[in-house]
């Protein structure tokens, strides 16, 4: 009998974990942190489920879809709703594909200045699906809810994830993304086709297209529209950009706005960091994505093989036809680019520009910041050449 | 007899501009360009008429408001209407504080890198006033124009100021900006509560707010809903970014897209460069703007006194209330920053970072490009400690 076992994973809150694809590589197994090989990422524009990278906060919820239920209220007209997964299948079903990327995609890189506290992520907390499911806005309308008749500010989500307390992981985003029709925001039940796997948010997660992975609540139980940002941790003390100078000593968390919208990020999928590259007729092959939030589309990508000190602009983009600014899709790029045969090591960089015309920042050191998020400066790759 | 003078005038498109502030530098004359001392930009949140910095392409023209017409033409459902200036006084007034940055603002700082072809442009081709007038949405929905019935992608301005030839200065939008109700596009007749002057469109200059100024188009005659963007000059061949390596012999106006949304900025607008500052208590102030389109707010503007080792991030911000993403006005701030007295020589460096969490390129270098627009590198002064 295997009475024992079952018991023991009863007790252990990371007892009852998903399988996972063995290519996935964890920045932290408790809770599941991991990310796929970087140059896999580049080969598709939209990222196969299961080399999705996985970003848990909590150990990941059993949620039965048959009995599952979402609750919606609103603090400001005291209007409340529970939906079950089949009410929500009612309403128009709408797909946007749009990428998530974790706050920390790149921390490792910014590491390099200075430690800062957080899960050291390569490049590849980053990726793009098909979300499918209700438009957030329109069961709100639904409720009665709308511009003219909220007063909320903000809308919270809660989790069905809860810490050993039994406080559920939560944030906020502002209302006007949530009541804009073209603000896309999804009560997704599927994932490129699929129902969402339980390490995505099983049976449903909120997508906000262009804003921070932390706003896509995963497990979503419970939405609450108020005056006021969700009071969870992950929208009060964490998730928020400060000055390279401020540290653990000085750090005051009320004077930063939450991350929502992420800025223009890219980087080199392949070749690898110390790679040995041959060169066909003069140039080298390079590949890599880029990605801008808001709605923001990506309009250049430049690379370069003298470590930024020459660029051109890269020919083959490719991505979804959304247009700005509601352009949530990332754009994978290819280039080929001449180096001299008598280098033998070279910095390859890249920068993207998007349709705002905002661009990377040069270096880590003046984006430094305590929480090592919004990691966006060029990124460079050492390689030899053979 | 005058009859001379009156004569010549009539022969001179530039016969007949009207009269400027004596404050105003101009950067040419004909046509009229021209900004305002910097150090005077930083005095008000609303910028004063007299000194808002004056961008013309062309003679500024003459026109009768009693006489005055807009002709509206949809192309994709062939529908036309002509307003006179007391038909959109009739729409609802709607007042928006919208800061209008030239694209080539800063430019004088990017030809240190490498010339480039455009007017040379301090740091005061920006400024912020409220507008009034009607939207343009309110016009077009009652024309049954909307998102459900155009097919229109762009929409096209034309201005009644002409070149030689009498080709009209022309410019267009994306039409999403156009008929979303929050993207706050207006039909202005006033500029901080007068009719607006000559130099800035009167009767009617149209608002495009976070856009570039060349979208805001003055002296507004005619507007054509299309599948086309304008085919202007303006449009098509200008005001656009390109890599650094693209020169005028390699360069393909068709490449890249118009400017639109401009990306975050800031300058110091006190001291100025060169000035010799006294330090009291042991620190230096300093004052200046940051701004970015799209409505993108102004979260946080960072300072450094030592050429940008050290950074601290600014106390003092002032702006509207308006929030992200209809934060249309520019952010003035105000710093003390501490510096040690045994230097005589010192680098002062600020940068803005918005509510999307973009930050500024750290150099010229990088984002040179043979317009010389989008010149939003860290601003750069160097003053001496006494
Ligand atoms: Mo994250
Ligand atoms: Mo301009």
């Amino acid at each position: 009998e295997d009475v024992g076992a079952s018991v023991k994973n009863m007790d252990d809150p990371y007892g009852n974990e998903p399988k996972r694809h063995a290519a996935l590589k964890p920045a932290s197994k408790q809770p599941f942190n991991a990310e796929p090989p970087l140059a896999l990422l580049a080969d598709n524009l939209i990222t196969p489920n299961e080399l999705f990278y996985v970003r848990n906060h909590l150990p990941v919820p059993d949620v039965d879809a048959k009995t599952y239920e979402l609750e919606i209220f609103e603090d400001t007209m005291n209007k409340e709703k529970i939906l079950k997964l089949n009410d929500i299948k009612k309403y128009p079903k709408h797909s946007v594909t749009a990428t998530i990327q974790c706050a920390g995609n790149r921390r490792s890189e910014m590491i390099k200045v200075k430690a800062v506290k957080g899960l050291s992520w390569g490049q590849a907390a980053i990726g793009n699906a098909v979300w499918s499911g209700a438009k957030l806005c329109d069961v709100l309308k639904d409720m009665g809810i709308t511009e003219e008749t909220t007063q909320a500010l903000h809308v919270q989500f809660e989790g069905l994830d809860t810490d050993p307390t039994n406080m559920p992981y939560g944030s906020s985003i502002q209302i006007e993304k949530a009541l804009d029709p073209h603000g896309d925001v999804i009560l997704a039940y599927e994932m490129n086709g699929e129902p969402i796997p339980r390490d995505h948010g099983y049976p449903l997660r909120v997508i906000v297209p262009g804003v921070v992975g932390a706003r896509n609540v995963k497990w979503l139980g419970r939405i609450v529209l108020s005056k006021e940002e969700s009071h969870a941790h992950w929208q009060q003390n964490d998730y928020k950009g400060f000055a390279p100078n401020v540290d653990w000593d000085t750090v005051d968390f009320t004077k930063s706005p939450a991350i929502q919208e992420l800025p223009v990020i890219s980087a080199i999928c392949e070749p690898g960091e110390g790679e040995t590259l041959k060169v066909v007729n003069g140039k080298i092959k390079l590949r890599g994505y880029a990605w801008s939030g808001g709605g923001r589309k990506i309009v250049r990508v430049d690379v370069s093989a003298d470590g930024g000190k020459t660029w051109q602009a890269v020919d083959s983009l490719e991505s979804d036809r959304t247009r700005h600014p509601r352009a949530w899709c990332w754009t994978l790029w290819q280039a080929e680019i001449p180096v001299h045969k008598n280098q033998s090591n070279i910095q390859l960089c890249v920068k993207a520009v998007d349709s705002q015309y905002n661009t990377q920042p040069e270096n880590f050191e003046n984006i430094w910041n305590l929480r090592g998020v919004l990691a966006n400066a060029y990124h460079r790759v050492n390689v030899k050449i053979q």
